[in-house]
């Protein structure tokens, strides 16, 4: 198509657009002493129900969390997720299938960074364009379903390649849909070697305390001087 | 962004430049009397399971199927499709997030369309991008699983505005999952009025055989002329 190579130059004239403002983004987020973690997988795989159960632990654990999400359309994902008490808000997209580090930053608007220990970053559902947009955060979380099948990061390298770490949800439907567990490792192995994979149920609880303690550790890490 | 007025340009350019070829597609299915519906969902809503079911039960009945199937990467799919002993073809667009129709063009290749009843299209993985590209399909379905949630209308709706029939699959773990059929019916009806919507279990084979006489029916509606 005569349009290809221009629309490769426009491609990444926003890319490097997106990456400056991640860049400033990020370093905003590091003065602030808050850790930031962005969510990616499919439609339905479970971000919200994750997400709600991670700020309400947080919050009975004496942290400040915070949350934004993105739809097409909607703001179901932030009532359901300020039933956790913690301060949410909603960016949607209309028709753009991913966000971008400025929709994060418009997003912050007039929240103070310092006021706050976490900040999650719920992107559309969608597992191949919010793969390429840095949105400045700390951690990126892939996230993928029992019921979605253990082929998907081989299905989906780029995504796999861009995280940092992979949930497994929805393990209480591990049995009635026969997910193997070690297929689906391996096959995130091939594609990411080295990528931690964590499973959990947001449903029962199950494996969620593992998880706030790597988020909590992380953060550590990352020279954590506020405590709690 | 100062780019925004030249990608959505770009952007204009490349659909209508896919228009004509849909409808050239278009042309070329009707003439040769072949049935074509393609499939969009997020990745793991069964897509494949669905279709291998389809293209096996058609056989048994004597029509001819074929189908081509799109991912980001691997042959899994065409593989999988292959058991049913239908003639496959899979796409593998690398980071591109929709089929388009140049590519259908070139899957279908030295194929004979005389030689099928019915072809199928399944698409990349993604509720949002292949809403805006014409296949040249007769009939574009809609899948979304029971365990991808009832609200996965109202958060996506271009791709459920751009479909014909919503196909609710996985129907075998409803329970499990606690789905209400109800409220996702409501929720496609107030999305896209009208949309008929099927339930079934291609595991189970649940709902299996009123979509094939679906299939028949839209077919001969279509001018069936050649029997089986």
């Amino acid at each position: 198509m005569s349009t290809q190579p221009r629309i490769v130059e426009v491609r990444r004239n926003i890319l490097k657009h997106n990456d400056q403002v991640a860049a400033a983004l990020r370093e905003r987020f590091r003065a602030a002493n808050v850790f930031v973690a962005s969510l990616v997988s499919s439609p339905g795989s479970g971000k919200t129900a994750f997400l709600e159960k991670t700020l309400t632990m947080l919050r009975e654990k004496g942290y400040r969390p915070a949350a934004i999400t993105g739809d097409l359309a909607t703001d179901n994902d932030a009532a359901r997720l300020a039933r956790s008490q913690a301060p949410v808000k909603q960016i949607t997209t209309g028709t753009l299938c991913h966000l971008e580090a400025a929709m994060v930053e418009g997003a912050i608007g007039d929240w103070n960074l310092r006021d706050l220990d976490f900040l999650f970053i719920e992107n559309v559902g969608n597992l191949v364009c919010p793969a390429s947009y840095d949105l400045g955060e700390n951690l990126r979380l892939v996230l993928l379903s029992v019921t979605e099948g253990e082929d998907k990061p081989l299905k989906y390298p780029t995504i796999f390649n861009s995280g940092d770490l992979a949930v497994i949800t929805k393990l209480d439907l591990a049995e009635a849909v026969e997910f193997d567990h070690a297929a689906a490792k391996a096959n995130v192995q091939s594609v990411r070697p080295g990528m931690p994979v964590i499973e959990l149920s947001a449903k029962t609880g199950r494996g969620m305390e593992d998880w706030i303690a790597i988020l909590v550790s992380r953060r550590t890490e990352l020279g954590d001087s506020k405590g709690v």
